[in-house]
């Protein structure tokens, strides 16, 4: 059933290699496996000059074996391949936990060097490799980003297909291989992203060549890929869009033939879509070439042990011979197995690859892992940002008027995009129109190279050569946008609040990825992401429940401070400050919260600049306290949550004239946090939130963020925080606001709660807020809108003091 | 391009129904239409007996027209289906924003005025119905908990088919239908369940039927599905494993003659598959029927307004016509449209379905809205769970052992499935030996239905009727086993606790259903969804930084206190204890956090049993304060922090004889929080943690969530919390404890800085902690395992004064 021997789809004449390139790439991969084993048992006799025994070997023994041959096989054969046609390539292995099978020719190419001078190329740079390696205070075994070359971690299966077309995205002349682990094809986002070739412009984009690696068994299992019936396996990549070319085998030398044919006919095939299309500056959709490469996991390795199967099956995933330091067949099979590769031939006496061997590798920038789209940074052009004050909302009194806090922002995307036309992207799930995003049609459109229909001339705004992408895949997006500015450019998406919690795990991948990258010098700043957090949980209108989850940001506050951001930009100025911010930044992952419905409008653009500069702040006009000891200390952060709180503070204004209330605004969640690098002050803080006054704190999220943050401050026990109970349904804006106690009541009711002296004098007042409470929610439920005189409500100016 | 009209898989003889069944079917479809749009659109004159008025409409319309005349057109036909062959089914409809193409079949088949008796069968339940429908205080515009008859509400598009598959598993007479939306088929969670044909077993199992419905559109733009030849979309599902049936076109009598055909040559097809497979009571893989419908986005609707196209595009997808109040135009077409299902003919004027299309429904329990699956409270059998105890840790002496802590778990989980074997699954993305719970395989193996290989027979633990199930996609298992509990069965999840977050989201939606499902009454109780989360951050070894992430108790927290339950058992009989409790519950989401490696072992079994009943407690053994005051109260919560915590006791104990520790370990974190159920009294609380002595708090997750629980309590201001600070790389575990300060030597440094008069006294061993830090690490450095005396240490019973 498992034909091998067939490649369906090339006619193979099997001579591409002469019989000196045949021997020069096969004794390069050799080497490159001995090291990969090399790294997991050994500390000494690096090369077996001497017979080996158990003191050389290491003391415990970490690594995975069983993906390392396979992906130093690819690694070889594109090294053939860029000195041969001399392209322009990088490499992405998406099962990384076989680093050993990347770190050996990043290695032996002579990269490692000289980003890291103490792993010399010699003896004692081959200790230092074999030593450091799974070893604590030494590097992972992942292609983490310490690893030159390296773009992808691969720790966490199922990116590697995205981030590869991330990074061929606007970038013409670049190949980027991926190898593809037939379990992390198995996982969801892996397995939609096969579907990004519809995505990929011929003309204006590189090439992405996909690697399957069919090498049949995960952990503990075979995979689903590698047990279905070959015509099975063909037609889900034919239907996938793809063109699968198969290399099946086990002979290396066969299979070195073989891989050559193949690579140089899928070249031959991108290079001539792509001149085609570009002769023609037609973009359309190709049939990319792909390969499926079924090869054993743990290729070259020990056979089996004790009638065990080791070669070709799921006991090679890791360590193969686990049991070296006891068992001496165990340890005369590694000695075997070690000089089977014959490391003599390979290198010489000091310890250096043989001067012929070293010239199957590419020179210079053309090493995939000293390629500079590997080290975007390096590559990295500031992007060219009009001012954002030119897209300002008009605000000549403060919550006097309202507008959509998302439009402008779709405005001054629409001109970034049009000012950077080869290096910004904006990306989402079907949702840019729907989150009011869609100005930036007017200068370029939903890129679709699949088929059109005649209506889709009439508001479709779809073009085979647009710069906005949507898929309705989360991953995809987040996965493309990665890739895209790890290799030097920059993006923003914006998604719905609560379903960008399907992206958690893709944040916290990439958080750790920056922390790390962040201390290493030779890694150049690369932009951050931005991610527009919109269509809120507080304007889930119909959508209801499952709708409702503003939890995103209690993922964030969990990764390093040194490349998380949060900002909750109340209205269009704040948020045009702040996204100005952001794009501007580099080595963050900034998370910006603004719903896309109609708002109350605050701060001019000069008072936003300002606000959001400082990150929050005292709004005087809000407030009654001028240059007083206040008697509490009001404040919203998030849009509605701010408007209640404003609608709080009239109200008690209005009531109670001689209550001191100071308005406090938040944008930047961080300054609260002390150990944040935004955090204030101690100083600054307590002077702002006093250290003995009630602060109500109205917060768009789950209330307890807002003490996880603070509680290291001084009047903390004073802190009253209101957000999101996880309470709700399907309700109206103000209805929703009164179930989870954020709305302008609940909060005035707070007041008189905690404000000394006010307790008794109040109790009018509570009631009558109470009651109010009542015939809004009876109104909701009669009419299905909010009252409009609370809807409806603005800042009257009359409060105010000045 | 588009060829509309051809079925490329059924010759079609166009003669399934008669021109009666046609009419009828017809027409129930059309009654189903009319009520969708009437849901959006009226609030009066339901039957539009009088003239349209403004005064009939909604004030706010809201709702997804676009989806619904393509499910409640399914809905109809299986309805046929089970009425014609008496069938056992249900329905689940992917995109869930269509509720009301669901919503009106269930209504017109009478359960929703059994289960809600206001909404009656007449023109007043018309009304009642109409109103509700996404209004404030009203239903959800999803196939809410609610909604009889569901159990996928679709408000995060992904999980219908891996829901679909779990409902399926063991339920050998249920064929399960299910609408995946093409918009949804873009996810990667539906990309990758399409596999779980390869996981259904024909003889044990039921049918999985989907009907990839390809209206064309999601919100704003064509889907992907929708738009690649017809070749290589058939050539994607026969990749996937199935046998694609194409229903394609547009024209009502046409589309229900080949869905008719089309649908009785599918249940041919499934049901001469399981007879086969019965018959010869041989389990093999088999090539399952699916659909493709495709048919236009807001089918039978408005076709344009001024020129723009409606039915047939995105435009459909929501409100048809958003300006009915407003448009003269827009008013009159609706009523046209409103108007064309004449709804004169379908309702008597009572507002009753007529007699005639009463019977195109099935009746009692075989309608999808009533049947028992679809409430598998109804169906749940109580799961026969052996005495936990039988496979206790025999523990003499507390903190003198060690075991592994899953491995006995891995027995009472064999036992289980030996007791419980149709009602029963385990489930894991391939990490259950891993996960050290292989013991299991004794009873079952993994389910394999793909193609063996001989190597398969040793150790593959693999058969085609196993009853554990392993695939790489956490998205898949997770779907499973929510399918597979919603329908009244029982399951246990175990998976490694960094990559948990790749479904937090699903988790997320999993809690919302059980939070409005708990307010049900007529929906009983079902099984909790139990996840074991192991191979924690504190031993990754050779993983590094990506595998070290103990967040995903910060989504838990988030949700509904009602709903959630976590628990960090520290040794096997703590893990054997919770884990027979959790296995007994039901409606909850239970957490068990606890690693995989070997772990001192604390309580016997005797003890663990009243510790874990009381979910946190004093361990005397360990503690200097028997009945007086402690000066420092240490607190252990999880396995590795646990240890750390008693290492400090007794580092303390041996150097300050004098100190009163008070030693207690948390199982049940819920205890903390006074907001939660399971939430200790304020007083209990109190005397545990005293109400001002210093508070050490040794965590397994990130810090901060501790606060978060307890910032209410009296003596908050006392706690201090050590975590996982987000610091970590390739680190032996102690070394990733001092990195992070949950360390025996900086929790020893911590007590001496927090009580007072220890801080002078106490600087000796401060500094002899520091150095032995040091050491600890040096060692580590230098030879990559742990100091082996700190290692290995266990607790003297010296220091014990019973
Ligand atoms: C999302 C996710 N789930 C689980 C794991 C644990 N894991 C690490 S390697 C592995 C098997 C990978 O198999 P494959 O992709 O075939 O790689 P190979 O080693 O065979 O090259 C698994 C399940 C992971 N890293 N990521
Ligand atoms: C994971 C996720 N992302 C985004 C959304 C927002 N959303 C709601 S409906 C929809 C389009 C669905 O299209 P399709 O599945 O084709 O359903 P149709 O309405 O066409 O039947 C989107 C993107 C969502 N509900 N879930
Ligand atoms: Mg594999
Ligand atoms: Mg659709």
């Amino acid at each position: 059933n498992h034909n091998t021997d067939t490649n369906d789809t090339a006619a193979q004449p099997q001579t591409t290699l002469t019989p000196d390139e045949l021997h020069k790439l096969d004794a390069f991969w050799r080497a490159c496996n001995y090291l990969a084993a090399g790294m997991i048992y050994l500390r000494d006799n690096v090369l077996l000059t001497q017979p080996l025994e158990r003191m050389h070997l290491k003391q415990r023994l970490l690594g995975h074996w069983g993906s390392s041959p396979g992906l130093s096989f690819i690694y070889t054969h594109i090294n053939r391949l860029i000195t041969t046609f001399d392209i322009n390539a990088i490499f992405l292995a998406g099962p990384g936990h076989g680093a050993p099978g990347v770190l050996a020719p990043v290695y032996l190419e002579g990269t490692y060097s000289e980003v890291y001078p103490e792993v010399s190329q010699d003896l004692e740079g081959l200790r230092q490799l074999f030593r450091r390696f799974s070893f604590p205070g030494g590097i992972g075994s992942h292609c983490t980003p310490e690893l030159p070359g390296s773009i992808h971690e691969g720790g966490e299966l199922g990116y590697s297909l995205s981030h590869a077309f991330g990074a061929a995205f606007d970038n013409p002349d670049l190949i980027v291989t991926v190898v593809v682990g037939d379990g992390e094809a198995e996982t969801g986002p892996l397995a939609t992203a096969w579907h990004s070739n519809k995505f990929l412009n011929p003309v204006r984009d590189g090439a992405v060549l996909p690697v399957l690696h069919l090498n049949g068994y995960k952990i503990n299992n075979p995979t689903l890929l590698s047990r279905i019936p070959h015509d099975e396996l063909a037609s889900l990549f034919r239907g996938y869009g793809w063109k699968p070319y198969f290399v099946e085998g086990e002979d290396p030398n066969t299979m070195h033939e073989r891989m050559a044919t193949t690579l140089d006919a899928c070249l031959k095939e991108i290079q001539s879509q792509q001149a085609q299309a570009r002769l023609k500056n037609q973009p359309q959709r190709v049939i990319w070439p792909m390969i499926i490469l079924r090869s054993p996991k743990g290729w070259t390795g020990p056979e089996a042990i004790g009638g065990n199967k080791i070669e070709g099956s799921w006991r090679a995933h890791q360590v193969p011979l686990p049991g070296v330091h006891d068992s001496e067949e165990q340890f005369k099979m590694l000695e075997t197995w070690l000089r089977s590769y014959r490391p003599e031939e390979l290198f010489d006496p000091d310890g250096q690859l043989i001067t012929s061997l070293r010239a199957v590798a590419p020179q210079g920038n053309r090493r995939m892992s000293a390629n500079p789209h590997a080290n975007g940074g390096l590559l990295k052009r500031e992007l060219r940002i009009p001012d954002f004050q030119d897209y300002a909302a008009a605000v000549a009194l403060p919550a006097t008027t309202r507008a959509y806090n998302t439009k402008p922002l779709g405005a001054m995307l629409r001109d970034i995009m049009q000012s950077n036309p080869e290096n910004f992207r904006v990306f989402g799930p079907d949702e840019t129109t729907s989150n009011k995003l869609d100005a930036i049609y007017e200068v370029s459109k939903k890129l679709w190279l699949a088929q059109y229909l005649p209506e889709d001339d009439n508001g479709g705004e779809l073009s085979p050569d647009g710069r906005v992408l949507e898929m309705l895949s989360e991953h995809t997006l987040q996965g493309w946008l990665e890739g895209y500015v790890l290799t030097g450019r920059h993006g923003f998406f914006a998604t719905y609040e609560a379903f960008v919690h399907v992206i958690d795990s893709m944040f916290n991948q990439h958080a750790k990825w920056l922390a790390i990258a962040d201390t290493l010098p030779w890694r150049l700043p690369i932009a951050s992401i931005n991610l527009l957090i919109t269509s809120t949980v507080w304007r889930q209108d119909h959508n209801g429940f499952t709708h409702q989850d503003p939890g995103f940001l209690d993922i964030v506050v969990n990764k390093s401070p040194a490349v998380t951001r949060i900002y909750l930009p109340p209205d269009v100025n704040c948020l045009l400050s702040t996204a100005n911010h952001c794009l501007r930044s580099h080595n963050d992952i900034n998370i910006i919260v603004c719903d896309k419905q109609e708002h109350i409008q605050y701060l001019s653009m000069d008072d936003a600049i300002k606000h959001c500069t400082k990150g929050l702040g005292i709004w005087p006009w809000a407030s009654s306290d001028q240059d007083a000891e206040p008697d509490v200390v009001m404040v919203g952060c998030g849009d509605i949550p701010t408007k209640e709180a404003l609608a709080a503070t009239a109200l008690l204004r209005d009531r109670f004239p001689d209550l001191k209330i100071r308005f406090i605004n938040v944008v930047d969640l961080f300054r609260l946090s002390p150990e944040h690098e935004h955090g204030l002050s101690h100083r600054d803080f307590d002077s702002l939130f006093t250290i003995n006054k009630p602060i109500i704190f109205n917060f768009h999220g789950y209330p307890w963020l807002i003490h996880r943050l603070a509680y290291q401050r001084t009047n903390h026990d004073n802190l009253h925080v209101r957000g999101y109970r996880e309470d709700g349904n399907i309700n109206t804006p103000l209805e929703l606001a009164i179930v989870n106690q954020i709305d302008r009541f609940s909060l005035a009711i707070d007041v008189i709660d905690r404000v000394p002296g006010l307790q008794n004098r109040g109790a009018h007042a509570k009631q009558a807020f109470r009651d109010r409470q009542i015939e809004c929610i009876e109104y909701a439920h009669e009419f299905g809108v909010d009252l409009p005189e609370e809807d409806h409500w603005l800042w009257t100016h009359d409060h105010t003091p000045q």
